[in-house]
């Protein structure tokens, strides 16, 4: 390990009412943190909390500092890793990095944009206090003027399409454990990621109980790297 | 090279009237080969013609003869070709064969499912005379029974979600020349089939003529390997 290697990691992560880390950019990089097995400080912050931090110079976390090193965007944060700490690549090499980011193009548009539609309610009731009129007020704009309950009003007819649209996790799941085959590499984490956040404030459960492919994969997911994923803050995923 | 190195490699090719090769699968070795550097010698059959070869071991095309090695399902075409002719590799890692696997599952769940149900009748067309009762029986039963003038009535209406589904591969030429990255991949092969494939038959252009990002890859993937799947017969993608 360089000199660098041995200064600490500090990452600043989302965090809602009950402490629970929640955004999915956050929980990648948990996890590319854990593949590599470097130990980090966390540090919580709010929705509102971010401006706050470094005289306002990020508007998102996660936020990595590394000794003299700041940075934000997980995928940025990503590539900063593999760099900075070469063993146990996150990414074995420049084609499986583009295939990542082509699975991450095709995860955000079929599945994050309709589990944001689905949970965004829950994620505002499940947030500090002091974060809810900000975050009401910012996905309402982006929601395109709706209120947050009108939106989660018909959340239970979105299901399907949603649970539909997670077929190609399934074909993966039934040919391999893990979506990067014999073992995880950052396509689970960026899929891992979103089903923490939807398992830090869901109360609709997502999957039907007998998705049992995708059932197997989680519990194999949430169980890597010592479990550090699960606490019984965690709500049902399954029906 | 060794010794099974040095024997004839031929491809049974599914082709229409026009004598062009259509078949999105096909497509895929076809790239495969031309990427290894590899001559092939094509067998040019239609749809009920495929039965009759070897004593109807097969269902489907591409199958691949390479000495005494017989073998169909382009995934496994694939790996076959990566173990015979380890040199200019497909695939760099496991982790990136399990990367395109994936991509292949959301491709057709996603891509082909729509592309099919817009381009059905225009593929039956241009099918050889003699395959075409074939064709027409075996594709409406799987349509549910509906008659393909039937399917193809309201594909206009279609095209819209098949364009917007197209999404993720345009984040991903924002950022790279290829869905590979700097250099095509087994990913580009999967996903330049398909448009060979409906260029093959196509009465609809399937891309706004504003599509850029898709025209750009198009061009350069159409000149790969010099140029092999270009030819007159080709219909125009794009509006």
């Amino acid at each position: 390990m360089d000199e660098a290697g041995r200064d600490a990691i500090s990452l600043h992560e989302l965090v809602l009412e009950n402490g629970r880390s929640a955004s999915p950019f956050v929980w990648r990089i948990r996890y590319a943190l854990a593949h590599k097995g470097l130990a980090f400080e966390s540090r919580p912050v709010g929705f509102t909390g971010i401006p706050k931090l470094f005289g306002g110079r990020f508007k998102t976390v996660p936020i990595l500092q590394h000794g003299d090193m700041i940075l934000s965007e997980s995928w940025k944060i990503a590539a900063y890793l593999d760099r900075a700490f070469p063993e146990r690549p996150l990414f074995s090499h420049p084609a499986e990095h583009a295939m990542v980011q082509l699975m991450d193009a095709w995860f955000s548009a079929e599945i994050l944009r309709r589990m944001v539609r689905i949970y965004v309610l829950d994620i505002h009731n499940a947030t500090r206090p002091e974060d809810r009129a900000y975050f009401r007020s910012s996905r309402e704009q982006r929601l395109g003027g709706l209120a947050l309950e009108e939106v989660a009003a018909d959340r239970e007819t979105r299901l399907p399409a949603l649970r539909e649209a997670l077929g190609p996790l399934r074909a993966q799941l039934a040919q391999h454990p893990f979506l990067g085959g014999e073992a995880p590499n950052y396509a689970d984490y960026i899929a891992l990621g979103a089903f923490h956040w939807v398992a830090s404030c869901s109360t609709l459960p997502l999957l039907a109980g007998t998705d049992s492919a995708l059932r197997g994969w989680l519990e194999r997911g949430f169980d890597l790297y010592g479990g550090f994923g699960r606490d019984p803050r965690m709500r049902p995923l399954f029906e």
